[in-house]
Formats: structure tokens, C-alpha cells, sequence
């Protein structure tokens, strides 16, 4: 899986990322991650610093609280992700990340708690061999969209990602009555297969989900999926009609997001990352 | 109440905690806390540093401002309680602490000046033997909910405490024109009695109460019920239809709750209670 | 005017307050505020330190944003109001304080710019002998009360203060186009006429104003005037039928509210005022 | 463009700047600012500081997130502007700054990565010779008034500046299917028509622009054109009639509030802007 490594090579310069680059190819495009370089630490360090980061980064945007949680591919074995033990995502360190095989068992012997819905995260890999990384989250604005018959479209540019949908989960219909979460397999499959090709899926009386070509874009869906979600809602209050985006200029605007998702992402690092 | 001892020991593992474990073997499965070790201090030491950090935590919350209180059954003594004297949660500390009686009458001749509402939770704790601990709140999102005909539920499975629905207290019903406070046994039984066997209970131009079979629980709650409500308010102005959680959904998310409610426990001890 | 020294002496214990105490013998409650004793400092000094915490409060709490103010009777001359130079609240400390006669004309010679609607301090001070403290904000909740035919009307015991209405100021009926501020005595006259005996008054397409019997009863009434127009919105927009408190209940809170105020003030004080 | 070092001189007192001042001539009126004294550095010199401080404002206050930008005309070479590198607006340092012509090409061999829509900035600036700052930001509670068709209307004085209307550029109108984004000269010249002669233009799908005839005008009318969406938005939700500023209210404010306006910009440069 070499093209991972490319993933998070953090040298090249954001103005030689061509418009189309894969996301494989996606630069941070902040100095401020100059750290990361690739000749002061291995690949598989720069990604778990990314993960550590994501953690506190949606924890501090409001995004996560004390349940949540983000998850990358393994930058080195591709049938391997790696997620924090069960910890609320702001507190989660270097140390806490475990690694997980496709069927959410924890490898190396590792006998620490897991989350009981890693199956998400294994699920989702398994069926998107394009995902890198997966979030999933309760955050207050998008919960009534997973209860409510109005679907979640995109209001604006930011939030393109939407453009296809973010298809509900109902989880009684496969499973009848459960506690709700995603506690195996089948359960992960169900819900990977809801998200189709899809960058978000919504759980009804539950969460929601998203996923991205890199840890920037995962987080970064997860963050404008919920502000998406409030500026719908506010439109909608408004009474007159919406105009959502078209289809034509949110497949576009995905594109461009690639060669500027270095500027929040920046941003939040040098906001919520732990200080070494 | 020798189980009562047993709520508050620290070092059960969470994997150690069968899904069925009664509230009283909740252990509040996280790292952060082991210095609550029972080998490190009394229970009663203990359960006055979480009550301290209760109030902290709602305060930190945004749950409670400068009104509002939390309370916490006695661990050496079923027919006490503990709660802070009259002050605002932000500032409570260990010294803050009082002990009452069931009748609400101040113990250790403390002649501090009390909660004028400390009868909700004597009467609580009369009525519900398997409450530890009582929240009561003025939080701005369920006001609405106390003044209004529409009914607070479960929009997702963090508040399903709320299955059994949130009753609203009238207090003009038996007790005419008041100043709306909870001021002696008597309006505290009522309020109680509406309570019922339900996890919280509304105050029609007050607030509202919660209930717990620990601090954690009930502060987890209060919080809860309060996003619970800022969440069903978003769903109902989208104008679609709502689906709330079903019964079974909400009452096996609650057993699940137990295993999982250190979590943002542990956070909230790390961000809000106060640093030795 | 010796009643307003007795209205800040801070040594009456709480518990010695009977629950029919004017507002002049309302002390604030809080082992906090000791330093304030009359002991240590002069009555005119404790007044002016109190000012200069209720300004940083009232921006704390997000009450006043960069415009607005909070003024005092001068507690040795009650023909005297004291007020900050034209600064932003969050920035007023002892040596901004100017003081001003009852038509608002600087005193001592004070050549300082003074704020332009001064005027509304100086005509509630003139007209209504029993405030001691008038609070002037854009707070963004009540904006919209203040520009709507739906009165701002108390959803709980804490805005009972607001039992009797609060009137919308319309100055277009007297003073036909304006810029909207109250810029000299008539229109403050004005403005205090359609406020009357009540707690707080609306004006339209601008904000509003509350007054007190002492610093901390105008900013808590500030402080939940905003907070009540928040709920109201709220509980309006369920769309059921909203139970608003009866005057009675509110008049009976309001008298109750004297002896429990300075647990919010203490709060507010030990978070917000200048630490020395 | 001699006007313009007036524009920035601080030494002028605010009680010295008639009602009827031009715009250049507007003093901050905050002594706060004195730092930025004629005396002490170059007038380019601070107005580069005041443009890291627009930045840091903006994000300070939640204006503009990752995204976004703010910009002010040369004050030695009218035909060219300042804007910062590709960089999120609170990251921002005097280094970041970058010298753009009325084309919005870098000067100075600068070889930089600039913002993809700069070419708002050179646009407005080219059609608007009045125009010293323009804002460009996403913020949450104007993008569903940019999307709906409901007009964004002033509830207040504070937003009088939207008294000649906010109109909504549709840029599908003159160039189809695009990404959203102002990617040329020809894109950004059809904004600044739409924009006209008003304060702020709404932009489908995306965001807004404010401008002004000073840095902190444009950074004002950007605040405030957001507290305004959210006020009008609480305002129609309340369900009864709405009253907007009459135009000639509106009007008159404007005009005053170019001698208050220093009040905020010294609060907000205190609270956000580096210290040396």
C-alpha cells in the first residue's frame, strides 16, 4: 500500500498539487506540519500523530464529546486500522492507539478495552478500499436529521461531500430491537453498505459517520457534515424557499477541497494537537 | 448499605462489569480517577471529591450556572445525604459539603445556610431507595419543555433515561400560588411522588430534576436531558416527522450505558474538577 | 441618602435577611464579596469597585458586546449617577468612571467623551427614585422581542421580573426619524415614561434596559431578561401551548429573588471582576 | 492617496471627528491604538498591523473559521492591495502579507501560495474607489439568507449599513457550472457589480462579502451582518410581525457610528490582536 505513504508525505509544496490530484496525493499545505517530515519520522509515527490530533481536534471543535471516535488505515499493512482504546477522544495520547484487523480483533496481543462499535471502522475499510480514514460522531446538530424525514443536502460549497446523500441507517430494519450501537459485524457491514459510495451516512437515533481519503478529509466532513446540518436547519426555519448546491458544482468544488483542506486543517492542528 | 461502598470502589475493571451489574457495581471505568482508590482514602473521602466534582462539572457544562444543585446519598449513612451549602456549583468545594437528614434538617449542628430547595432531594431519597444522587437545573433547553404541551423524548439513545418519559410537576395543583421554589417536605414529596419511578422529572416555570444510581449517572443525566431537549426542538422545527427511540431500543441502550458512562465520566473529571 | 450605604454594607449575614427586606437592606450574600466591608474601605469606593465588576460581568456573560453600559446612583449624592467613560465595558476599570448629574452633564470638570446615550441613566435615575442601578444592552435574544409584535413575557421563576411586561419603546412616536440612540434628555424622558414601574423596557430596532434596586438586581436582570427571550423563542417554537408564570407566582419569586441574589453576583464577581 | 494616511492617523481626538467626517478621516477613537501613532512607525506599518489584527478578530469572534479572508487598499499605492499568504485568518502574522495589484497579481516577485479569490478583493477595490477593506467569510448565520429567499434586512442600528439592501450574486447567472469559488478577474468583477453601491453582498451557496471605508468598518459591518442574519432569523421564528429600520433611521446611524465604532475595534484589538 505505498500510495499511503505518498498520503501523508508532507513535503510537497501545496501550488505543485495539481487540481486533480488522487487524495492520495494530498498535502496538509501548512508549515506548520513541517514535523511530520518524512526524513524525522516514520510513516507510521507522522499517521498516529494524525490520529492523536484528530482526536483532540474534534473534540475541540465540538464535533466529538465524551463518545465519538476517528480511525485511520493502517499506513503499513493495509488489512489494519488503527483507533484509541475506549477513551473520550480529548484525552486520547500516543499510547492509547490500538490496532485492529478488518474484523475489529485487536492485534498484538493487546488486552486493553476496545470501543464496542469499532465494527464501524472495520466494516467501512473492508467494503472501501478508497476510505483512509472513518469518524463517527453524535454531534447535536445532525441527530435530527437522523430522526427527521428531511434529508441533509448541501447548503454551500463547504459541504459538497453531500452531494450524493447521506442515506439514514435503520438499524431495525435488518436487526429488530437493539441498544442501537454497532457492536459486530454483521451490524458494521449493514451500515457500510447503507453508506455505499456515499461520504456521510446518518444512524437514525444514533450518529453519524464519515469518511475520507485522508484523516484532514475525514475530519474535515465530519466537522462541516454537523455545521452543514445547522445552516439547513436555520434555512429552513427562514420559511421561504432554499436553493441547494447542484450536483455539477459540488462534484467540482470536492475537487478544489483537496488543494486547500491544508488551511483548516493547519489551523486545527496548531489549535488542538498536543504540544510534544 | 454496605453496597453502597461497593458504587464507589474504583479498581473493578470495566471489561469486569457484566452488562446486567446493578448501578451499585458501576465503576466508572476510568484511569483518571484511581486515585480514588479505597486503599488511598476513605469512601466517604471519595464520594466528597466526586460530589465536588459534580458540581463542578455541571457548572463546567453549562448545566448549572449560579442556581441549581447536585446531591449525593450518604455512603455510611442510607437515611443522609450530602449537598453543598447555598453557593454557586462553580465555587463548591470539599468544606462546601453538608450533611442532612431525610426531613432536610441540617446534621452536626451546621449552621450554615442551606439550599432553600434542599427538600427535593431528602424527598427523593425517601421515596427512591435506588437513588444515589439527584441533579436540579434551570438548563435553558428544557425550560421550553416545562412550559410547553409538548412532550420531552428520547431523540437518540444518550437520553434513553427518558423512556419512561419526563413527567411536568404543576406545583399550582396542590399547593396554589408559590413563589414556584420547593421549600419544605411537603412540596418536595409531591414533586417526588411525580417523579415517580421515571429517571427525571420537568417543573412547569422552574427547571427540572434528575436521578441516578450514582453521581456519575445522575450528572450524566442532567447533561444529557438538556442536549436531549436542544436536539428534539431542532427535529420538530425541521417540520418532517420525528421518530423517537422505541421502549426496547431505549431500555437496553440504558443497561449498555453502565459499561460505557466512565467515559465521559473520566473526561469530566480531567476538564472540570478541581486540581488538588 | 442613607439608606444607600446601609444597601451595600456587606456584613449582615444572609440568614439575617427577612424575606420581606426592601432592596436597600440587600446584602449579597457571599463570604466572596468580604473585602468590600465597610471596614476596609469607604461606602463610594465599594460602589465603584462593584461598577467596575458589573461592567466586566455584563461582558462575560456575553450581556454587552462592545456597546452598552451599566451605571449606579452615587451612593453619597442622589442627585449623582456614576458611569464609565465611552470605553467598551470589558475594558472599564476604576479610573474610567465618571460621575454626572441628574441631566447627565460631567462633574468635577470631567472633560473625558462620555457616552452618547447617557441620557437614559440620568432620566430613569430622575424618574425613578427607588433604582439604584440601570443596565443598557443590544443583548441578541431580546433584539427580536424588540422588533416583533410577540411580548417577552416570564417562562420562569428566574425573569419574574418581567411579571408586569416589558414595554417597547417606539421612538419614532415622539421623535419622529432618528439615529435610534437617546441622545439627550427628552428622548431619555421618554424612554423612562414608557418604562414606568417596570423592571425593563424594549425599544425597537435597538435593545433594551433594565433597572435594579441595587448593582447586582439590574445585572441579574439584564442577564435573564436575555436568557428568558432565548427560552421563549424556544418554547414558541414547538408549536404547542406555552404556560407562562402567573403574576402572582412571579411577584412572590420576585421578593424571594432578594435573598438568593448574591449567590449568582459572588459567582459572577469571583470569575469576571478585576482581581486586584 | 494622501487621504489615505489620514485615514490611519490615530492622534486625532474623536470628539474632534465632526458627525458628518468622510470616511478617512475616521479615527479608531480608542487609546488603546496609540501604539500605532504616526510618530512611532510608517502609516504602512500599521495598517499592515491592523490587517493581522482584522484577521485575528475575525476568527476571534467566529466571523471566519479556516476560511475566509480580509484585505485593505495600499496606503501609499492605490492600485494595489494587501491580503495575506493562503493562510487561516488566526494564524496570520505581519510576514504572511502580501502585495497584490488591482489584477490581483503578487507584486514584489512574491511567489507565495495566494488565495484561490483574491480576485474578489482586486475587483471590489478596482469598481469601488471609496472602498479601503473588504471581508469575505462564511459565517454560519448568513450562508441560509444567501441560500434562501428571504432578504437579509437591518433589525437594528447596529446593522444599518444593510439599509440599501445585501442583493445575492448568482453565479450561475453569467458563468454556469463552477466550483463556487471566485477563481478570476472576470468572476470577481461580476461580484463587485452585484455588490454595487451597497455594504455587503450575499454570494449563493457560499458566503458574503462586507466592505468599508476602514479597516475596522469592514470588519464591523462583517460582525455585525451575522448578529443581524441571527436576529432576523430569531425574529421571524417568533411568528408575528417584524419591524425592520426605516431607511432613514438606518441612514443616520450609519453616520454615527463612524465616531463610535472605535468603542468595539479597541475592545477587539485588545482582546485578539498579537502583542508585540
Amino acid at each position: 500500500m505505498a500510495n499511503l505513504k505518498i498520503a501523508f508525505a508532507p513535503q510537497v509544496e501545496p501550488s505543485a498539487v495539481p487540481a486533480t490530484a488522487p487524495f492520495a496525493m494530498v498535502n496538509y499545505g501548512c508549515r506548520i506540519t513541517h514535523r511530520e517530515s518524512a526524513f524525522a519520522m516514520s510513516t507510521l509515527t507522522a499517521v498516529v500523530d494524525d490520529l492523536v490530533a484528530a482526536n483532540r481536534i474534534l473534540a475541540g471543535l465540538g464535533v466529538l464529546d465524551g463518545f465519538g471516535h476517528v480511525s485511520v488505515r493502517h499506513p503499513d499493512r493495509a488489512d489494519c486500522y488503527l483507533l484509541a482504546r475506549s477513551l473520550a477522544p480529548e484525552l486520547v495520547t500516543r499510547d492509547d492507539i490500538m490496532t485492529f484487523d478488518m474484523a475489529s480483533a485487536p492485534q498484538n496481543r493487546d488486552t486493553r478495552t476496545p470501543y464496542l462499535e469499532r465494527f464501524i471502522h472495520g466494516e467501512v475499510f473492508a467494503q472501501r478500499p478508497d476510505v483512509i480514514s472513518v469518524v463517527h460522531s453524535h454531534a447535536a446538530t445532525v441527530v435530527p436529521f437522523a430522526a427527521s424525514s428531511v434529508p441533509l443536502k448541501p447548503i454551500y460549497h463547504m459541504s459538497s461531500f453531500l452531494r450524493t446523500g447521506a442515506p439514514v441507517f435503520e438499524i431495525r430494519e435488518k436487526f429488530g430491537m437493539t441498544d442501537m450501537l454497532i457492536r459486530n459485524n454483521a451490524q458494521g457491514a449493514a451500515l457500510a453498505e447503507k453508506l455505499g459510495d456515499n461520504s456521510a451516512v446518518l444512524m437514525r437515533g444514533h450518529g453519524y459517520c464519515t469518511v475520507g481519503g485522508s484523516i484532514p478529509e475525514a475530519v474535515f466532513r465530519a466537522y462541516y457534515a454537523q455545521l452543514n446540518a445547522d445552516l439547513q436547519q436555520r434555512a429552513v426555519a427562514l420559511g421561504g424557499t432554499v436553493t441547494y448546491l447542484e450536483d455539477e458544482e459540488a462534484r467540482r468544488y470536492d475537487e478544489t477541497n483537496r488543494s486547500v483542506i491544508g488551511r483548516p486543517w493547519g489551523l486545527w492542528k496548531a489549535k488542538f494537537a498536543p504540544k510534544d
